[in-house]
């Protein structure tokens, strides 16, 4: 496993886009948001998906200067058109826009239309929590998990992030997909010719799948007892990002990784509410940091929601981020397709 | 199982209610939300919890005629004190006033403190979604679910609930616990002598309990290996409703069927949403019934949350709300302890 610091990456992921006519406030948004989620221990969504848009980017189906328009619709609303632009650049404006209406008004919510993957949804509402607002995020995607009471895919893995500010540290951040794991998963069992855990995915004829070249679909979080509540989650999930701001829904959603000239026309939906409006306002940030360690002294020590990413993050801030070698052969692909100098590696040394 | 219509228990409920002293209206709302969660089948927050209120109001703990305050706290904002009154009361006023605003602003949070327990969450999100709007509601309870590594009654089982308007029928609607199964299950498992499934409960020492005896705390919704999600999402409920509300959280919280003669001071947060701000708003219903068809013509003919309270409704219209024996036992002690005729029952030839 190679490793490289978080700056390297940084900068290279900003030349690549440069490369391909991405501003420059773009470029590093993206390459810094990536890099931040890597850091996080959030490898499926970090640096390693990169180089899926510059191809997307390459193939014309996300535009490097896109027209992203801003419509207020309503005192405490907005509408975000995405312009078939970079997804993480548009949900960052999108909340963005919703952190200024919420100061505003107390709360609002922005609808996404016509953007593209988003990335982390902790991104964003981490964001908010910093500015001492509370976040609420929530994003669809291709249909890869079964419904409740089905086994063909319908819905995505549909994310769902609530951040809150905590006095003295990094916001307490729920960041979750509404299956209980990630396709990626099941494509390293098939790599690695490991079984799947029970439960968690089903083949061709909704039966359990734990042979991961059989699985067909993930099932929603809850497993086959209790799945019909991951499930009615991703549902609401959907109907907030796809038809509420009118974009597809389900199976008429453009694949990821498939049809890579065809905008997806991906939507993002997000709440912020600032605690200043609410009694608890004042105190929010330290009575959360106040159950953090009483939670701490319970047995077990149980953890707040985004603390492992954290300390994830203080590792590898210091021993660097790691770069299976898959990804270190991609990154050496686009490094000389863009004719960019590739990402130092830490030495042993380091 | 005894059997009573439902507009019989609607009248038993509203003359126990005025026999306590609570104004009509209140008395007519509360007795009519408790009797159509009896018939979305939703038992465990239907008639069966009118004892529990009526018996908080007698031991003054839950006030017949609180001063309920609503205060407009910013232009999409308010917040609502419940004046210890009973939660569906004020749960209902603030659902309501949350509609108000969505109506002006496009979007409305709305926050309760000093309220009590507040039943099913579906009631006040269908309700913003028959009239057309998208219902938000969360709750929190006492500590009876451990946190994900951690094995002492920390959270509540905190639900979320989220409802679409749908065209042509009922609105689609999500009401969950935030644990797999509610404490009722493991009482009830107690009674009958059965085990419970696993992954669902822990004993004092953070095993898995299967005996249902020794069973000390529910576990998060993914259980052992995904319970993280289920635990990050009752942890954000709490905080909405808890310290953002200046209500008391976790283990602060007053038992609900302990300390009778103690006002809770629960906490709940409404958002709603009126989707003509948003550019799918107009074609929004009708979509999500056409989702309803193409889940139905799938492998399984999986339904959309919701349906099954949907059918559970139009039977039990039919064929009466079923009474099980401890109570109608109950009904039988409080008919007679406040001078109020027992609901009538269903004949055998009904």
């Amino acid at each position: 496993m190679r490793h490289c610091d978080a700056e390297a990456l940084v900068q290279w992921g900003v030349a690549c886009l440069r490369a391909q006519d991405v501003p420059d406030d773009d470029a590093r948004l993206l390459a810094q948001s990536l890099v931040q989620t890597s850091l996080w221990g959030v490898d499926s969504h970090g640096i390693a998906r990169l180089p899926h848009y510059l191809n997307r980017l390459s193939h014309g189906s996300i535009l490097a200067r896109p027209e992203i328009t801003v419509s207020r619709t309503g005192p405490a609303t907005a509408h975000v058109h995405g312009g078939q632009g970079l997804g993480i650049v548009v949900s960052h404006r999108a909340n963005r826009t919703a952190m200024d209406i919420a100061t505003e008004t107390g709360v609002a919510a922005v609808g996404v239309s016509d953007s593209s993957h988003c990335g982390a949804m902790g991104l964003y509402t981490r964001d908010a929590a910093r500015a001492g607002m509370v976040g609420v995020a929530f994003t669809h995607s291709d249909s890869i998990a079964a419904p409740f009471g089905g086994h063909v895919p319908f819905l995505g893995t549909n994310p769902i992030s609530i951040a809150f500010p905590r006095a003295g540290g990094e916001p307490v951040c729920l960041d979750m997909a509404t299956t209980s794991i990630p396709w990626n998963r099941v494509m390293n069992a098939r790599r690695e010719g490991k079984p799947l855990p029970a439960g968690v995915a089903v083949d061709a004829d909704g039966a359990d799948a734990t042979d991961a070249e059989a699985a067909r679909a993930l099932r929603p979080l809850g497993g086959p007892e209790y799945g019909h509540k991951g499930y009615a989650l991703a549902l609401m999930i959907e109907l907030l990002c796809g038809p509420l701001n009118g974009n597809p829904f389900g199976q008429h959603i453009s694949p990821m990784y498939e049809k890579l000239e065809l905008p997806r026309r991906l939507g993002a939906f997000f709440i912020v509410v600032d605690p200043a409006r609410f009694p608890g306002g004042p105190t929010l940030a330290a009575t959360v940091e106040q159950m953090a360690r009483e939670l701490a002294a319970e047995p077990g020590q149980p953890r707040m929601p985004g603390d492992p990413e954290v300390a994830c993050d203080a590792q590898r801030r210091q021993h660097g981020i790691p770069l299976e070698p898959g990804l270190w052969a991609e990154i050496g692909i686009w490094s000389e397709r863009l004719r960019v100098a590739p990402p130092a590696l830490r030495g042993p040394a380091a």
